[in-house]
């Protein structure tokens, strides 16, 4: 039986790491095979594709050449990585995928949503994930949050309206596609948002059988 | 008022550096300011993305990864050197361009022609070179020639059957717009390549005016 494909997406200080962390052992609880990945990157050349991408000494990156790298390493990571481990049952947890593009491309840059459309459809035919957690959380407090980072890349250096663009596009998606989105509320202590990811986990789970 | 856009294209062994260096020297002893790049490359992003595009040590590159990769490196070149150049007045010459995406990429890997198509248009906007030279020469003399490098990237190791579609594709690109082609016999002693050369440029140049 075909594995499924969860994406966890968020902000700047949306607490992603930990949650990941968190998802991961909760599946593997329940009994799933789990692979997780993260987005830009995923395999050898991804990650080094992700490395151009966060590099903040690169200078200014036209914003086609942004939209096209990222799908450049997406269509080597679905084609090495996440479908196989579908195709053989494995459940694959990814730290962001395609809803991060129409965020941070789409609404951060502006790049027009029917291009990232038309390249979703090509790198990805018939995928998309079967379910996304949206850790979400006002821009000012998730960026207190990563303000306790020494070092931001090429995407944490930017300003706060860049981060109002990106969540408000978040929301549009999570609006859009209403049975696949989860808004989790990320202002909350960790542990608070920890029973939010159990309950909507459990739910799923159960709604498999 | 705006510099012209010159390419040179070939499958391997054609003699593109030489000739490539032969033709700046001619367009400068023209009177032209010329800037020479090439592709994938011509920017510090793009010659990093060049050098993942031919490392030979990479796995199994995905042919939607390898398409958006060249496009990528595409959009920055445009971005941060052709078109500026072209606006203050400068010419360009670049070694390969988009009719090595149809002929590699379309031809020699198969991708339907109307996804470059469309990436060129995304990516290019109206720019198109003003002037093509192609080099061209049977596949096996090619490869004879070109036999001679001791270390192939990841293109040059593919089989003859590959630069038969490449070279194939090169001839469809050539006939389709004949206006903007000049096929140069390449299998000829380097001096006469280099008197077609000339002729071509001259004409070109004597029809500016």
């Amino acid at each position: 039986m075909r594995g499924r494909f969860i994406t966890l997406e968020g902000g700047e200080g949306a607490g992603k790491s930990s949650n990941l962390e968190h998802i991961h052992q909760h599946l593997s609880a329940a009994g799933k095979s789990v692979i997780r990945t993260r987005e830009p990157g995923g395999t050898p050349l991804g990650e080094q594709l992700r490395a151009l991408l966060l590099d903040r000494s690169q200078g200014a990156m036209a914003d086609d050449t942004e939209l096209l790298l990222m799908f450049a390493a997406r269509a080597q990571h679905l084609a090495e990585l996440i479908n196989p481990a579908l195709a053989r049952g494995e459940w694959v947890l990814c730290d962001r995928f395609t809803d991060a593009t129409y965020a941070y491309q789409g609404g951060g840059r502006g790049i027009e949503p029917e291009r990232i459309r038309l390249l979703e459809q090509w790198v990805q035919r018939e995928l998309r994930p079967d379910l996304t957690l949206l850790l979400d959380l006002p821009v000012e407090q998730g960026l207190q949050r990563a303000g306790a980072r020494s070092d931001p890349d090429r995407f944490e250096q930017e300003q706060a309206e860049f981060f109002q663009r990106v969540r408000a596009a978040y929301h549009e998606r999570a609006g859009q596609e209403p049975e696949r989105f989860r808004i989790i509320d990320a202002s909350r202590p960790l542990a608070e948002v920890q029973a939010q990811i159990d309950q909507v986990l459990d739910t799923y789970l159960a709604g498999m059988n």
